[in-house]
């Protein structure tokens, strides 16, 4: 294919794009097919020849769109929003084409500079302390990764070689293996399965934290632990608060477990993957009063923020903590010393929406969730089951698990809309969160009908 | 910005990107500005409103352009290839548009399958082995990783879960972490940076293997190794064998490497970071016998088989070790258990340009290179300096180190082609990779006579 050919099924694909997302709501939203529907519906072996880009194109209706889950259709509410904007689109279009490797300055250094500054930009709509922002006197700074689970990881490896290195600062004759086999990580039993696995790849021990009422992680618990672990010889060293749990969106108190933290000696990592975005709006940064504590900060504009994959973005207080853990310059900051021009994206999305127009995306799926939840007050044969902070509400049918289970079961057979579950305390909830960038007050309306009406017919089912 | 405003802006995006990459070559290949030039070019802060699309593009070119070491001219010989072409663009914009996030079938089934099958064709495509194929009755399969660096340290904490079990089956006595502090991982010393790397990361020593005059790792010193540490007591678990090193391209014996391994219960991991994707045509298919004895094995599309970045591809020949390792379901292979829909990408490009059209232009760019060397051979002044396999030519003038410093100074500012060094036994040697899709015979002539010429000037000023 060359450049002439590009200009015109590039455009033809602007097309289908724009088609796709402006009629995505006539299509069901969640795929009715058996796990292995592709393999048979093409060759077993790639073609020898060129094909036409006619017959590709036939084939993604065919094979490929019969077999999405459409995250962005205004009736998926399930899991967490996926960001999708235009601008974002049109970035990435850029990024594709200019196609650089942005492993150090001389590979690329309008992608290396253009991240740092874009990471400045975004950590003062959150109203970061200036220690966080790289274009100051402090002595940190922010980067893109790829997902908040390798945010977790390179915060706890960092964490890891500070405190080995700490420890043998005083106690010169003990070996590297014999402090990391005393090592001990803190995180909430509400965390993501990532910082648990972040620890298994770092070869440290992790321990859940109980959770309070609201699946917050309090003071007194974390404090009777790491006491505990002392007290056998073991070495706290490490605590993942989150900021908007995955089950329930709860916040853990960072403001009485950051000095906790600092005064024991343990790096704070706060993951805030889902609810970072939300900071931006002057109502909900207090949810971040705190941050102050933390040795390192880490959300998923990716997520809410109308960024499109991958984008999570990551700030350290001391570069040098993580320079000093990866034995490597301060360009090399990443996990993975490569990349795209992701900084791209977060530049087209920022000055085309300004950040009155990302206040306003927070804002209203802020408020359709609140919608969602009076529909949910309303009917007393529901209950809701954590308290609706940002756009995830958790409900349920008063009663039992089963209940619960086949009440979502006839929601995903329907197909009209998408919700997965959580359990809370052992109890099996539904999740309701607000994504899709589309999404209106007459598609959270429609959804709430729908939901009540397969209740209805299964509680007329049910032996009284 | 809506659907009407995107089909609009997109459509200007194509012919700006189609703009771009016919007329790279009039930009000069690499910037010419220092460190920190870019932020004192835009605001300190995000704008609070929003700005215009045609304001944004005009920064493009005033702000970003400058900065940009352009990876797609074909005057650019620096690092290897990053793959670029239409078809895989297309697919991007395509896999934006779907949005969706892959980190179950139910999240995505399309984009889960769509990867299975396309890591089968594409291992078919290098004729592996059959247990490395999904679609078979063997235990192995293929996934995308973002990096070669990602597969390196997915395959080494594999391979110490296994380590760590097999152990304690025997001597069950022994704590995690004492195993732990006794296993030992190998690897070349011309292996990249990422494979240490990875054992920081997973806590186990690493090791590097002398190589020999080919730069290459060969069985007995390896064995060498292996002896004295099993003699003090260590546990020898990992090798990282390298087909195509990042310095010279050389080649690790693995034919005789992998039986070593085999015998001494070492996992074996070949990186083909670059060189993988020329084993698509026969006449280098050899260069990857001895793949039957791998336990893993990884390569990059995104280097050399004209996919975009991110795609890097990895195939087990045991499944369960992997999610042994992770305790975690097969669908959740990957080490972020979060990505796009990248084998789109690879769908869009094996079927509109068809195996053959990938040979041709594997083929092509190791014709350029071997025509490189053939003038490097013809000029007395020069020698080369490893064996010319495939599309790397590292050389350097007959002389002292200081004096191919001044030629690739010299190189660097002119700023006509791009180029970086590497040390091979102390020496400082130029390496030229043959990295655009569009780099021909003309480019190669030309950057050759820009190279003698400034090489003339550099010896007319020496002292005789």
């Amino acid at each position: 294919m060359d450049a002439a050919e590009f200009r015109r099924r590039g455009k033809e694909m602007v097309d289908y794009v724009a088609d796709y997302l402006e009629k995505i709501e006539e299509r069901p939203v969640y795929p009715d097919l058996e796990p292995g529907y592709l393999r048979d519906l093409i060759p077993t072996e790639a073609p020898c020849e060129p094909e036409s880009f006619e017959d590709l194109m036939q084939d993604v209706e065919r094979v490929i769109m019969p077999g999405i889950t459409h995250w962005h259709s205004p009736n998926f509410f399930a899991y967490f929003p996926a960001a999708s904007s235009y601008p974002a689109m049109l970035a990435d279009m850029l990024c594709g084409a200019i196609g650089c490797i942005g492993f150090s300055w001389a590979a690329s250094p309008a992608c290396t500079e253009l991240e740092t500054v874009m990471l400045d930009w975004l950590g003062k709509m959150l109203q970061l302390p200036e220690c966080f922002i790289a274009g100051t006197h402090g002595h940190g700074g922010g980067v893109i990764q790829s997902t908040a689970s390798e945010a977790t990881l390179m915060s706890l490896l960092a964490a890891r070689c500070k405190a080995v290195r700490r420890v043998q600062a005083v106690e010169s004759e003990r070996s590297e293996s014999d402090v990391l086999s005393k090592l001990v990580a803190y995180t909430s039993d509400q965390a993501h399965s990532s910082v648990e696995r972040a620890a298994l790849i770092g070869a440290v021990m992790m321990r859940k934290v109980p959770t309070d009422e609201h699946f917050a992680v309090r003071e007194e618990m974390l404090k009777k632990m790491v006491e505990e672990d002392k007290a056998a010889g073991l070495i706290p060293f490490y605590f993942c608060a989150t900021l908007g749990t995955t089950p329930s969106c709860a916040f853990d108190h960072i403001t009485k477990l950051g000095p906790l933290c600092n005064k024991e000696n343990m790096w704070m990592h706060i993951d805030a993957a889902y609810a970072g975005s939300a900071f931006i709006c002057p109502e909900f940064r207090p949810l971040l009063n705190g941050i102050e504590y933390a040795d390192s900060f880490n959300f998923n504009p990716h997520k809410w923020l109308l960024i499109n994959f991958d984008c999570s973005t990551m700030w350290v207080k001391k570069r040098t903590d993580i320079i000093g853990a990866f034995k490597m310059e301060p360009l090399y900051l990443k996990h993975e010393n490569q990349e795209r021009f992701r900084s791209l994206k977060m530049w087209f999305v920022f000055r085309l929406y300004g950040l009155k127009g990302l206040q306003a995306h927070i804002r209203k799926q802020v408020a359709l969730a609140k919608e969602f939840e009076s529909l949910v007050q309303a009917d007393n044969r529901f209950e809701i089951c954590a308290e609706v902070i940002l756009g995830l509400v958790c409900f349920r049918l008063k009663g039992s698990n089963e209940l619960n289970q086949n009440l979502l079961k006839r929601i995903t057979k329907s197909r009209e809309i998408h919700l997965v579950p959580c359990q809370l305390s052992g109890r099996f909830v539904l999740r309701f969160a607000i994504c899709a960038r589309t999404t209106e007050s007459r598609h959270i309306q429609r959804a709430w009908r729908h939901i009540t009406q397969l209740a209805f017919e299964l509680l007329q089912e049910q032996p009284h």
